[in-house]
C-alpha cells in the first residue's frame, strides 16, 4: 500500500494540522514515560517475592553447604531444573552467575583470548572476524561485536526466522565468518520464533569456518503469552543429529521469570564445549552464587511449577501487548504508513514505519515526553539502514501510562510520515 | 643453622625409625583431613546466617527496587560500605558480583581485549607481555596470567613486602613488563604486610611501559587476627600522590567475611580507571545482583559493624593459627629444617622446609591422609625452583582435626628432611 493512498494533498495538510494538535495537547501534560527497556514490572517482580521465604537452611539436596567455596558448574538441583526446562543434559549446562549478556561476552572474551573448544586459533589472533547479525535485533548483541572489533552483517529477519538462504550463501564461501546472533523465540525485537526449518538448517548448514559458533539466545524461551505457544527445535539436539555437535552454545536467565539482575543465568552447549569452557572458567573463579541457585531452585521448584509461574506473568503482560496492538490497529492501519507484530510471547512489538521516519517519530515522542529506544538500536552500531524500524517495550509502564504512550507514539509516526509526504 | 647440626648419623637413624613408627600409626588410622584451600569453617559462616534476616523489602535506601534492572556499579549504600571500609571514594568502586577472582580474570580480559584506561594499545596486540610475581604467592593469580600467556617473573618476598630493590630495577628497563600480582596485607601465604616503604616505592617508581598496572588483591584487607593488626598503606592515594593516579586497581569481597562465593565483591581505583572500566562493563551486562548488596549492607551496616563482625571471625581464627605455630613449634624448631611465619592475619601460614623437601613432605602428608596445597602451587606454572614453600590453611578443618593434621604434617616434614640428609 502507498502512504496515504486514499488522501489528497489538501486532506494530508488538514490531517496533519488536527494531529498537531492533539500532539500539542499530549506536550502540555508534561508527561514523562519510559518505554526504552524490555523491564518487567513491579507488579510482575511481586510475582517472586516468594524466593527468600526459604532461608532457614542453605544446604543443597545433596547436602553441600551453598554458604562455602565448591561446585564450580552450579548445584545439582538447579543444574537439573535448568536442564529440565530447556531440554538438555545436566553435562551440558553450567549454572553461572545473574546475567546471560555477561555469559555472552565473556565466551566472546574467551574465544578472543583463548579460543574455545574446537578453535585453531583464539580469535585474537587473527585479521578478521566477521559475524551474522539478523536485524531488526538486539542492540546489546551488538555492542558486544562491535567492543570486539567485529564486523557485523546484517541479515533480514523474516517471519520464520533470518534469511536462511543468505546464511548458507554467507557461511559457505568467507571463512572469517565466525560466529552469528540469535534471538530464537519470540525474538527481541521481531517477536519472530525460528521455524524447524531454520533451526534445522541452521545445524546442518556447511561453514568455511570450522570455528563457526551461533550464540544462541534463548531469552524468551518460557515467556509465552498465549496458551498455544510457539513452538522451538533445541538446537543443540539438531546440532548433534547433523554431526555439527560443538557449533551452538545457548543462553538464559531467570531475570525476566523472577527478578532482572538477582536472577539465576546459564550456559548450554555440547558436553565436550562446556567441559572445556568449565576448564576455563575454573580459572576465573572459584565459584558462582550457589546460594541463589538453592533459593531460586526451591522457589521455582520443577518444569511444571514454572510453567504456572509463567503464566502468572502473561496473565499482567497480554493486556499490555493488547493494548498496543489495539491503539497502533486503531491509528496507525489502514495508511500504509506502518507495520507491526503481534507476537505470542517475549518482551517487545517491533514497528516499521515509513523508511526515513523512525528517528523523526521516536525524537517527536521524545518531545511530547515519551521516551522509546533511540531508533537504530536494532541494528549494528545503531545504524538503521532504511531508518524505518522502532522497538516497542510494553513491559513497564503500567496500563494506562501504556495506552498514553502508544497514543503519542502513533500520533509522533503518523506526524513523521506527514512531514515526509508533504515535503 | 645446619640441618641437624647437633646429631650424628646414628641420632638420625634412630631418629627416623622413631618417627617411622609415629608415621604408621597414623597411616593406619585411616584419616581424611584436607588443609588445601582457604575456606572459612562452618562456625564462621554461621556468623552471617543474619543476611537474609531483612527480606522483607528489596528497595535500597534511596528508593531503588533492587528486584529490577539499573545501576551498573552496585547500589549507594553498598558503595558507601566499601568505600568507607577500604579508604577510597565512592566514585572510585564498583560493586561488582561475587567473586574478586573474576573480577582480576575480567580486568586482564579487558586489558588484552579492548586496552584498560591509558592504554596504547591492548595487550593482545603486543608479542610478550610479563607480569611480576612476588613469590611465594596465589596459585589462582598466576594461573590467570598463564591462561593468557603472560611470562611470569618471580621476585622473592621478603618480610616487609617484595623485594622492592628489585622490582624498581626490572621495571624500569623492560617496557614488556607490564603489571605485578600483589596481596598486600597478610599476603598469601607468606601472611606478611607490604611496608610503607615498599608501598610508596610501587605508587612512584619509574616504569618503562606507561600501561604498567599493580593488581591489588586485598583479600585479607580486614581479617585481622590480634587487637594490634598490621597497618597498610592505600596504594589507591600513595599513586594519586605520586602523580602515577592510574596504575593501580585494588579488589577485595565478603568472601572471608559473609559467604565465600555468595558474598559481594568490588573493584577500586581512580575515578578516570574506573570510569573508563564502567563504559567497558556496560557493554558486558546490565548490572550486578543488587539484591545480595542489599542484604549484605543491610547485615554488615557500616565499618565500625564491620570490624566487630571481623573480631568474632578472629575468635575462632585465632586458636587454630596457635595451634599450628605451637605444634611447629614443638616439632620442628631447633633443627634447622623448617621455618615458618606466625601471621597478624589472613588465612595462611608459609611453612618452608629444607630445599627439595616440599614435594616429598606433601606427599608423605597426603599418603597419611592429610591433603595439602600441592607443593609449588605458591609458584608460577606450580614449579618452585627450590622446592622448599608449603602452604598451610589452618582455617577449615576443626581444631583437633588441625592438631592432628599438623602433627602428621611436621612428621613428614622431619621425615623428608632425614631421608635428604641421610640419602
Amino acid at each position: 500500500m502507498q502512504a496515504f493512498e486514499n488522501f489528497n494533498r489538501d486532506e494530508l495538510i488538514n490531517r496533519k494540522n488536527k494531529l498537531l494538535e492533539e500532539y500539542e495537547n499530549y506536550k502540555k501534560q508534561g508527561l514523562k514515560l519510559d518505554m526504552s527497556r524490555g523491564k518487567p514490572c513491579t507488579e510482575q517482580l511481586d510475582l517472586s517475592n516468594g524466593v527468600f521465604n526459604n532461608v532457614q537452611n542453605l544446604f543443597s539436596e545433596d547436602g553441600t553447604d551453598c554458604r562455602n567455596y565448591g561446585l564450580l558448574d552450579g548445584i545439582t538441583e538447579a543444574k537439573k531444573l535448568f536442564a529440565d526446562l530447556f531440554d538438555v543434559n545436566t553435562d551440558e549446562i553450567i549454572i553461572a552467575g545473574n546475567s546471560s549478556l555477561n555469559l555472552m561476552y565473556d565466551l566472546m572474551a574467551k574465544a578472543f583470548n583463548h579460543g574455545l573448544n574446537g578453535f585453531e586459533k583464539p580469535w585474537s589472533k587473527l585479521e578478521k572476524i566477521k559475524f551474522l547479525c539478523p536485524c531488526p535485533g538486539y542492540d546489546r548483541h551488538f555492542a558486544i561485536t562491535q567492543l570486539f572489533g567485529v564486523e557485523m552483517i546484517i541479515v533480514p529477519v523474516n517471519s520464520n526466522g533470518p534469511d536462511i538462504d543468505m546464511i548458507e550463501d554467507l557461511v559457505s564461501q568467507d571463512e572469517t565468518i565466525k560466529g552469528m546472533w540469535s534471538i530464537p523465540m519470540y525474538s527481541n525485537p521481531s517477536g519472530i520464533t525460528y521455524s524447524d526449518e531454520v533451526v534445522i538448517r541452521l545445524a546442518n548448514m556447511k561453514t568455511k569456518a570450522s570455528d563457526f559458533r551461533i550464540f544462541w539466545d534463548n531469552a524468551y524461551g518460557l515467556h509465552h503469552l498465549y496458551d498455544t505457544p510457539d513452538q522451538l527445535l533445541n538446537l543443540i539436539s539438531e546440532c548433534k543429529k547433523a554431526g555439527n555437535p560443538n557449533r551452538t552454545y545457548m543462553f538464559g536467565s531467570t531475570s525476566k521469570v523472577t527478578f532482572p539482575g538477582a536472577g539465576v543465568a546459564f550456559i548450554a552447549s555440547s558436553n565436550e564445549n562446556i567441559n572445556h569452557l568449565k576448564k576455563q572458567i575454573s580459572i576465573q573463579t572459584i565459584g558462582y552464587d550457589k546460594i541463589n541457585m538453592l533459593l531460586h531452585t526451591r522457589f521455582l521448584k520443577n518444569a511444571e511449577t514454572v510453567k504456572q509461574h509463567m503464566k502468572k506473568h502473561a496473565e499482567i503482560l497480554r493486556p499490555k501487548f493488547e493494548a498496543v496492538n489495539e491503539i497502533l490497529e486503531k491509528r496507525l492501519s489502514g495508511k500504509g504508513i506502518a507495520s507491526w507484530n503481534k507476537p505470542n510471547g517475549g518482551y517487545f512489538i517491533s514497528l516499521d514505519v515509513l523508511n526515513g521516519c523512525a528517528k523523526r517519530s521516536v525524537s517527536l515522542a521524545k518531545e511530547a515526553g515519551v521516551v522509546l529506544t533511540n531508533a537504530g538500536a536494532t541494528f549494528p552500531l545503531g545504524i538503521d539502514p532504511q531508518d524505518s524500524n522502532i522497538r516497542i517495550a510494553p513491559t513497564y509502564p503500567p496500563l494506562s501510562e501504556l495506552r498514553t504512550a502508544i497514543d503519542v507514539l502513533s500520533i509522533s509516526v503518523e506526524l513523521a510520515a506527514l512531514e515526509l509526504t508533504l515535503a
